[in-house]
């Protein structure tokens, strides 16, 4: 989980590497963005992240685990996050649940959904 | 389930009855508002909808499920809601995942995250 969380916040924001959201999203994930409607499927959410990580223009990232859930084969984490951008002193602090299950051997986002602190 | 989600629509909302609360969460829980941050256990839980519920002059909702994911001995819900108000002709759209756990023989939301549409 800690490998997956790092490949989104280095890989996907830090180096704009939006192929790198193959190894974060299962194929048939979905995304509950605050301001928007549901993304479902990786493609579209890679078309979503893409856009906003260019619009906002953000920098870099970090998730932290608050709960971790074991829940049958797949696990529920509470976590905080923090996005930082090249245009702002001020990052956005966040909070999320995530639904992971197994895809291919390895841990990824079932189910994304956060919102903003303030 | 249904009954859980009727009970927090028409008692707590519609009826600002926020005893009702202790059917609807778990002792445990876990409430991640958009704009505030995570509130954790029932009785904090209460006074947040009390607050919220009475500032925001809310008049009644409707809880849709778009999806129940079974997850061991949990269920994982992603759903729509529409929040409407006294004062106001608009309603609030939301989406949310829910985190169900069984208490006391009853369906409880055990983790509970929302974030506008717009």
């Amino acid at each position: 989980m800690a490998a997956t969380n790092e490949v989104f916040c280095s890989e996907v924001v830090g180096n704009r590497n939006f192929a790198a959201l193959d190894n974060v999203y299962t194929a048939g994930a979905r995304v509950l963005p605050p301001g928007a409607p549901l993304v479902s499927g990786r493609e579209a959410i890679k078309t979503f992240w893409t856009g906003l990580v260019q619009s906002a223009n953000a920098k870099s990232c970090t998730l932290t685990s608050v709960e971790v859930i074991p829940a049958g084969e797949a696990i529920v984490e509470i976590g905080r996050a923090t996005l930082s951008f090249v245009d702002s002193p001020d990052p956005l602090e966040a909070k999320y649940v995530v639904y992971w299950r197994q895809e291919d051997g390895r841990w990824k986002w079932d189910v994304d959904i956060w919102n903003p602190n303030s």
